[in-house]
């Protein structure tokens, strides 16, 4: 049995897994201490942790059948190569994977972390290995990632999936991308706040209560405001579903997948918005490609990135 | 040389060719008179007519390398069936393929027409044979069809490719669909013909008088009015570039294509609506993938499905 090291790194957080021939994770890292705005202090703090994970398994990190990367940013996989990491300056086409390779002496392999993510939910989570999957990930922003005919589908230069900017209401609220009215200007963490103001000035007694003693309005305390029963919050929640579900008739109508695995943090307020989410696509999309797709809840949890990370070396080694 | 025959129907038409090698059309017939709303008398008319047009060449059908067919519906292109045509009954499940391999002796293979207008398009029209690839439609409705990594990407069970239905306005007009705001209907006739209404309303001299001498409003009428200057037309066609070009952005977001080819009747108005749309495109899409993309022309006009047809045999028989 050879390991097969996966690592998801964000704007704050490194996670590291080690993951066997069956695509699970037996050992995890997270590290908080590993810089990520300078490429190289980030090449040789992962490198260490590599070193590390794989010396706690019995073997060494050249012996590992290779290490595969998700970025949050523009890849080119390729390459090997990060050509820009979304809020993080200093990451401008940096040859991440032989860097990696260079100091660990095995493969290395890079990609989109939305990509790794879908690529990790499909081959060991709610993907069940569909011929054609769409992974979505709710949070602060929304990523997604295609399998089309079995294989990850990254475009042109590595830039595909990116369902939080089609637009669906051009003269909405304005997005981060400087667009309006984008999916993500809607569902995205801006976006649910938005939805909870809203909530507030209908009037929502139990949220308004609990701003008063000091809490700050975010998608979690909307989640617990619905789940205790406060009206507006669940009316939130189903706009919420509502726009998703928009972004859903979508993907459905242009793709025509099999299956749609939605994650990310986000995802937690399931029971609060998939039924608005789920009434949307049955009414607006087309129907025989909507009963072609079914639409279920990522399982990986925050392990999908790095399962994904072996499924790209498996793939690609 | 072996010949191949490509055949495009759509409500009203049957157009057949015959394409060589190198995928040039070297004989065509456009058929009125063959009726296609029973799936039995349009298999022996298209029969009868592809006997004529192989004889006309020196040979025969069964000698042909085989025909591939564009329908416009549903098809289930792996059993050569028919699911459902749009606007037309008596067409449910229909084996066409292995109806037309019966009476010919050659092989038959069945599409959508929206997808072989685009494998005609990228294989010896506009499309360059990029690795990944976009085809719109503009007409009646709004079809599509993608190539991706090289491959027709068909989906689940056939129905890829609605560009058309992508909502981009759910509080817009509603689409023949019965969802609102579908790109369809801002940009298909009926939109069109909105936007032309708009336009006599803020008052359009030119187009007013053409009414008032019996002229009725269609899509080539505004487009005429806009080619002698009037000033309202032009904005209608102005707004039809700003919608075509959210459609873009949305496409350009979800599949990182390396381009995009433009056709249907309504692309002669190009000079109207393209610089709108491109400017949209330019402000709204994220820069690195709206770089990727280059938005074309279609070049094979109404012989792109003949040409995607025989495209077909040859990647499938």
């Amino acid at each position: 049995m050879r390991w097969t090291v996966g690592v998801d790194f964000g704007g704050t957080y490194v996670k590291l897994g080690a993951v066997d021939d069956q695509g699970r994770v037996r050992q995890t890292l997270a590290l908080e201490s590993v810089g990520i705005s300078r490429p190289r202090a980030f090449v040789a703090g992962v490198s260490r942790e590599v070193d590390r994970l794989a010396r706690s398994l019995g073997t060494k990190p050249a012996r590992l059948r290779g290490i595969g990367i998700g970025a949050p940013g523009l890849v080119d996989a390729e390459r090997g190569m990060v050509r820009m990491l979304v809020n993080v300056p200093g990451w401008r086409n940096v040859r991440l994977g032989a860097a990696m390779t260079a100091r660990l002496g095995c493969p290395c392999r890079v990609e989109n972390d939305a990509n790794l993510y879908t690529l990790g939910e499909w081959h060991a989570g709610a993907g069940a290995r569909a011929r054609h999957l769409v992974g979505l990930t709710l949070g602060t922003g929304i990523g997604g990632g295609l399998i089309l005919n079995g294989r990850l589908h990254a475009g042109a230069i590595g830039a595909a999936g990116e369902a939080g900017h089609m637009i669906v209401d051009p003269g909405g609220p304005r997005c981060g991308c400087g667009a309006r009215g984008c999916l993500e200007a809607h569902i995205g963490t801006a976006g649910i706040l938005r939805l909870g103001r809203a909530a507030l000035r209908r009037g929502s007694p139990c949220l308004a209560a609990r701003l008063r003693s000091g809490a700050r309005l975010t998608p979690a305390l909307l989640s617990q405001a619905a789940r205790a029963g406060d009206a507006a919050a669940r009316r939130a929640w189903e706009q919420f579903g509502r726009w998703l579900g928009i972004g859903l008739v979508n993907l459905i109508h242009l793709l025509n997948p099999e299956r749609v695995v939605i994650g990310g943090g986000v995802a937690n307020a399931w029971p609060l918005f998939a039924p608005a989410m789920r009434r949307t696509v049955a009414g607006l999309a087309l129907r025989a490609p909507a009963r072609a797709a079914t639409i279920v809840r990522a399982r990986l949890g925050d392990q999908a990135g790095i399962v994904g990370g072996a499924v790209l070396v498996w793939q690609t080694c």
